[in-house]
């Protein structure tokens, strides 16, 4: 049961990230994104991972991982397409 | 350890949530948010919220129900903004 909820949480939180990385991908404008805000976010996503994996709960390390990975492609976005 | 890891994970992740409502109450723009996507994230944070509930995994619960309240209230302000 817990891992049901924890895999549609994981699934809805990683989902609605999506859209994002779309529309810098597609508009290759990245001046509303905060480089040191991804910086938080990515080192704070690590960190779940890390708690994930220290309590073995798939659900959060699997929407975690995910989010590093989404936040780092929006990363290498913010490098590229910077003015 | 384990609350200590996750702690400071949801400190991370709820702080770098902070500056996009900063963003929206001070420029009263609401153009970039897609409400369909507000309501698939606030879905998956009350999942989690509820998947910290029954693991009793006071990291999880605080900082999901820390993240519905934020977005919450970027809905809110979706509404009253919108043109």
């Amino acid at each position: 049961m817990e891992n049901i909820v924890g895999g549609a949480a994981g699934i809805l939180t990683s989902v609605s990230m999506i859209p994002q990385l779309i529309k810098v991908l597609k508009e290759k404008n990245v001046e509303d994104l905060s480089a040191g805000m991804l910086i938080v976010l990515i080192s704070g996503l690590s960190l779940w991972v890390w708690y994930g994996i220290m309590k073995t709960e798939w659900p959060i390390i699997l929407s975690n991982a995910f989010a590093v990975m989404v936040n780092l492609w929006l990363g290498i976005c913010l490098i590229i397409y910077r003015k």
